[in-house]
């Protein structure tokens, strides 16, 4: 008996979830949900459906769990409480700030209906969280530095996309190498916005744009750049299609931390992630916490779970005397 | 309350310990157990007792999780099973070949006593098991990597003291950086053994000691030194005190995996320890699992546990709010 998946949300991360659930034996796409006309979507999966999403209900008892890839802005805060009172669900919620609301509305929701939901899975949240918790637990006397990069961020490409005389644009978040050195080195030092990350835009202009202009708008746009040592490079259409249209991302979670009866010795736990393509990494995480919420749900547990909460075992395929053999 | 704290052996770990129940405001030690005269054994906490280890069984309800800091070739094995069966233990464990026999003897014992029992607890096994399991399952297609070091290996060292005409000696590990490298960036290279690690050993030589015969001693001793390529360096008494009284240590697990419909996309998950106290980072994991075992046993689990059977929030003294406010 495979586990079954269904997908609400066909874009990057849908697709991602596709590809991953594919490299699960234990598992297979029974059900992709849209909000488009299901005859306009087309996925890879022969043996899978694609159905409306108002549909979902009719699916209560055919898959056992849900995945939820719509957007944390307008999508999930309404969503995962929803279908949470259907399915065991999980989603990729990344708004940090709105966390604890998010997690009461789900909680309330898969408690009554007797299901799991896991939400804020991914990278960040997600294994960085879970790498700063560890290591927070293990070295109470220490600091935390978190990097993102080198990486396509979405926010700020698209922030370069609506300057005036833009036609198209691409950012990346760099690191700072020697930032990163100095905290590997057990300088713990104390880094601003512009010593911790640079960024370096791609930019397509509009015929007859001002380079120089389009340039200081987007150097010194606040939020996004103005904080940052920014470098603008302007290359052609075909350029980007041919340099820049993969999705890359990852990052550094580091925790440098004393121990000793005077803080005698130093220690370094750093995690590192350096992924070709952002959304299909997200997806691979969401589909073995999915693994989890099944696995949990068969136990008769419920309620909403974060990767805090969850026993790292019920990701694996693998049984405990598996892991305890092949792993430890 | 605060969580009450046993050490059962002081040496460097036990020692170790002690430093580690200082920086955690939740817990306290209690009670030393030594198999030495108390009365020899000087320890760094005032408040807490130093008894015999036979007296261990009288403070049955004095204290809530017992460390056993002994060696896992013959203390182990015999004491975990038999202190699980009056305490919830956490014990570090490390022959990999017979963990799943000492968790059936712990599991059994800790059971029929209403127990918890964490076993092989630390960095290798312990925190490297954990990222190679999380990896795993997030990335069913690809490559496991474990290089160790820099740092001290107690066994190389031993071997090295053992060899005729060496008053002392320090050897340390180190992994091949080019290796690491091209792990780092996808070539998934297959690596023999002498290609991911160097061997370096620092000798103090007895007075009139043939230096050359030493060295090739060392350089051709099998399992331990002749799949390597070896440095040895002679120094004098003084020097090995002033420069190698350290026991760092250290390394890195990685898994580069794919993913993609066709496996188009590759991915990296680095996790690196660098660690200037082997015995005192391995303690405040132990330390960590010790709050585990308490938590869990206050819900009325029982049983033995492995790092992959233990959900991450039982480490943290935060409360769930908590940590999704702060960490997640």
């Amino acid at each position: 008996m495979k586990i079954k998946i269904g997908i609400l949300g066909y874009g990057n991360l849908g697709r991602g979830v596709e590809c991953a659930v594919r490299q699960n034996p234990d598992m297979e796409l029974a059900v992709v949900f849209t909000r488009r006309n299901p005859e306009d979507v087309a996925i890879l999966t022969k043996s899978a459906q694609v159905c409306h999403v108002s549909e979902a209900e009719q699916w209560k008892d055919k898959i056992d769990v849900m995945i939820l890839c719509g957007g944390s802005a307008t999508d999930l805060p309404e969503q995962t409480p929803r279908y949470a009172a259907m399915f065991n669900v999980v989603d990729s919620f990344d708004t940090h700030a709105r966390i604890p609301e998010h997690f009461a509305n789900v909680d309330e929701a898969a408690k009554k209906a007797g299901k799991v939901g896991i939400i804020s899975v991914g990278w960040d949240p997600g294994m960085f969280s879970l790498n700063r918790m560890y290591a927070n637990a293990i070295l109470p006397e220490g600091k935390d530095y978190t990097f993102w990069g080198k990486g396509v961020s979405q926010g700020h490409s698209d922030a370069i996309r609506r300057v005036e005389g833009v036609r198209d644009g691409r950012q990346y978040t760099i690191p700072v190498e020697t930032a990163l050195e100095a905290v590997r080195n057990g300088e713990d030092p104390e880094l601003t916005t512009r010593e911790k990350h640079t960024r370096e835009c791609f930019v397509v202009l509009e015929e007859g744009a001002d380079a120089d202009a389009v340039e200081a708008q987007i150097k010194n746009m606040p939020n996004y750049f103005s904080d940052y040592d920014t470098t603008v490079h302007f290359i052609s259409e075909e350029e980007l299609k041919r340099d820049h249209s993969k999705i890359p991302h990852g990052g550094f979670v580091l925790r440098s931390g004393r121990t000793g009866w005077e803080g005698e010795n130093h220690h370094l736990i750093e995690y590192r992630l350096k992924l070709d393509s952002n959304p299909e990494f997200t997806s691979s995480v969401l589909i073995a916490y999915a693994r989890a919420a099944y696995k949990m749900a068969q136990e008769g547990q419920t309620g909403c779970k974060t990767v805090f909460d969850i026993a790292p075992a019920y990701l694996s395929p693998k049984s405990g005397e598996e892991l305890r053999a092949a792993l430890l």
